[in-house]
């Protein structure tokens, strides 16, 4: 069973919207092992829009088609599909009273805009006449094919609750699915695919993936298969040869985040943490508390932008800035036993760096970055050079900062630069 | 003309990754009035990557293409347009010397897997043989072909140095296009379509789009037409419009962003900023600093995520934080006071506030967040509820601070809660 997704707006054909709808259904089916082999886009264009249909129910079992289901004169689905499939449009008499009522409660008239949205293909099945959002399935042939409305919250509610189960039950001879992602931070591309290289894989069906994930890279491993116990011995396997090759560079898995994980090893030893920044502006402490949860381990930051305010609230030595910079080993580190001091935590993150486009010079070039970190068993720091604009060399300077935290909490040794 | 943008990868039609890459090729493309009228995306499958592009080909004068142009087994682009357009592949030397040059660089052997990234499809313009990317053009009857990798950055980079520039010139009978984007924080959708249904809208090429853009609402004021003056003076007469109707909740247009905006006004009138945060956990700093040349203004910020650390670093009084707890009126008010004096700033802003999921109570449920901007000509304050889940709550919060320091700037009356 394969399916296909198409989502329709002039937003998405024209770069003003990320198509969000497409990433969610394509994620929502593949983590359920239901392969998509195709995603289109179209505009609000009556003609393409029903070409795209045809096209996608010509090679799929089921088609999900997102977009041109409200009450402005682009939102055409209902009409096209109705056309495509030579199928008269018929009044759903729930939905009517359903849009009436909700229309009449906005202090809005009801309007042929809105009575358009009732209107649906002969055959099809409302998903929820009687909620606030609309979507329909029908089945052509022995192509299923499911209408969700555009706006991300509603799409996303109707494919979680109707669209999804009901693909789901009909797999018949569903197949065991496993996968695991591995998330890694610190290599590059041709440095992973260079140590994975002697990876034994046995199992004809086992599926190894790449996944560059800036500024992560992810490695996946999966399989279908009949039998789950064989499925899922073959992935562990290989998910124990690929830890095994690439080490403490391996961050996590699946759902995990390096925030998250750095988190959960503060939580775990009962250690708290704070942070100097200086290039990185907040970046660190934003990614910290992300994470739900972090005022149990996180203090609080300084975010020292200049010299000044790196000696006033971190007591960088004055001489120590003349002497070698607000960029420089030395800084960082005063920086990060300053953190630590000032709000009393037991680990001391600081970054300090050359974020550009300006303020580079030979010695010390944009990218840039020195990372400190300071503890009870002393202060280490060490300096990288970033490639990339601005916020690419922020996002790797927050990213090194935590993955020290990481593997400073795990008990690894450091790692010389990126 | 018109074109279509096909994006290849596993990583797409499994969900694992958003689709940037479509997007910046579409918006790219569509402001500078080309239109994009499909866009396909389809996994590393030799047979579906092929017939994407002869499908693609059938219908318009160029195909953007990216992905599958690496060094993994899955990158085959290459191979399939040389099978899909029956050319032979041949080597390019040059670009075979700098894939080495980098590879040796990197500490690697040359192997087949970075070769075949030099063989490309006869008769190719590769455009850049002497960088670190891959990317090439071709000619097919009358349809241009252009190939770009799929990592965002070298995309993003080949796209506006050679694609779109190479896409424009072929333009030949190009019309008149002009757009102008309105972007707007601080209003709901709903809210702005009240505003505007009294434009008067006399030209019937116009064209009005509204376009969500989380936490921002961005309103499109566009046109195509043969002579330049009616284009011009039409869209500025109807932007004239919009702007009396939403007034101050306009912050920019175009390439604007709230933060640049806020910092344009910082550096023109002298002023510093400083922040003080709690929920959004350095978010304000993070966003000030993505700005370049932010050193110039951001004297840089406190991230007082404890009570002692308000106490500490803020000379917030104890006795407030009895009385009134971290998330109120007072609370915010001394914080904003307390970074402006210890960074010596002329304007100091402050959250604190629940992002949630937990800590929420009935007097002060999730979302409930305080702002407070310190100035020499007094201290502001207000109370918001912000709806959404943590990551929401945190960016609305900064968004909404950094939206004060704006409106401050240009001494717009302040606005009511959201």
């Amino acid at each position: 069973m394969q399916g296909e997704i198409i989502t329709i707006g002039n937003e998405l054909t024209s770069g003003r919207a990320l198509d969000l709808n497409a990433w969610y259904v394509a994620e929502k089916l593949a983590s359920h092992g239901v392969p998509v082999t195709r995603i289109t886009t179209v505009g609000d264009d009556p003609i393409r829009v029903s070409r795209a249909i045809k096209d996608a129910m010509g090679e799929s079992d089921f088609v999900v088609v997102t977009g041109g289901l409200g009450s402005t004169d682009d939102d055409i689905t209902n009409q096209i599909v109705a056309e495509a499939l030579q199928r008269p449009l018929l009044l759903h008499r729930e939905k009517f009273e359903q849009i009436k009522k909700h229309v009449e409660a906005n202090g809005l008239r009801m309007s042929p805009s809105f009575e358009k949205m009732a209107w649906m293909p002969k055959d099809s099945q409302v998903f929820n006449p009687k909620e606030e959002m609309c979507g329909f399935s029908l089945v052509e042939g022995k192509v299923a094919l499911y209408f969700l409305p555009g706006v991300p919250e509603q799409m996303r509610h109707l494919m979680d609750t109707y669209v999804l189960p009901e693909i789901l039950s009909q797999y018949a001879s569903q197949p065991v699915t496993r996968q695991r992602i591995l998330k890694i931070y610190g290599l590059s591309e041709p440095e992973i695919s260079e140590h994975l290289k002697n990876l034994s894989k046995t199992h004809p069906d086992l599926i190894l993936g790449f996944y560059p994930h800036y500024p992560e890279n992810h490695v996946s491993v999966s399989m279908n298969g009949k039998d789950l116990q064989t499925v899922a011995e073959e992935v562990e396997r290989l998910e124990k040869e690929i830890r095994a090759a690439l080490g403490q560079y391996i961050f996590g898995s699946d759902d995990d985040t390096l925030p998250g994980v750095a988190g959960k090893l503060l939580k775990e030893k009962g250690l708290t943490l704070s942070v100097a920044e200086s290039c990185t502006g907040g970046l660190i402490g934003n990614l910290v508390t992300n994470v739900a949860g972090s005022s149990s381990y996180f203090m609080g930051g300084m975010v020292t932008y200049s010299n000044q305010a790196k000696i006033d609230m971190l007591q960088v030595d004055p001489q120590i800035l003349a002497d070698h910079g607000a960029v420089s080993e030395p800084t960082v580190r005063r920086m990060a036993e300053g953190v630590r001091a000032a709000f009393k935590s037991d680990l001391g993150l600081a970054v300090t760096g050359i974020a550009g486009p300006e303020g580079g010079s030979r010695e010390k070039p944009v990218g840039t970055v020195h990372i400190g970190l300071a503890s009870a068993s002393g202060t280490f720091s060490q300096k990288y050079l970033f490639k990339g604009r601005r916020k690419q060399i922020k996002m790797n300077s927050a990213m090194m900062a935590l993955d020290w935290a990481r593997r400073f909490l795990c008990g690894y040794p450091f790692i010389p630069g990126l």
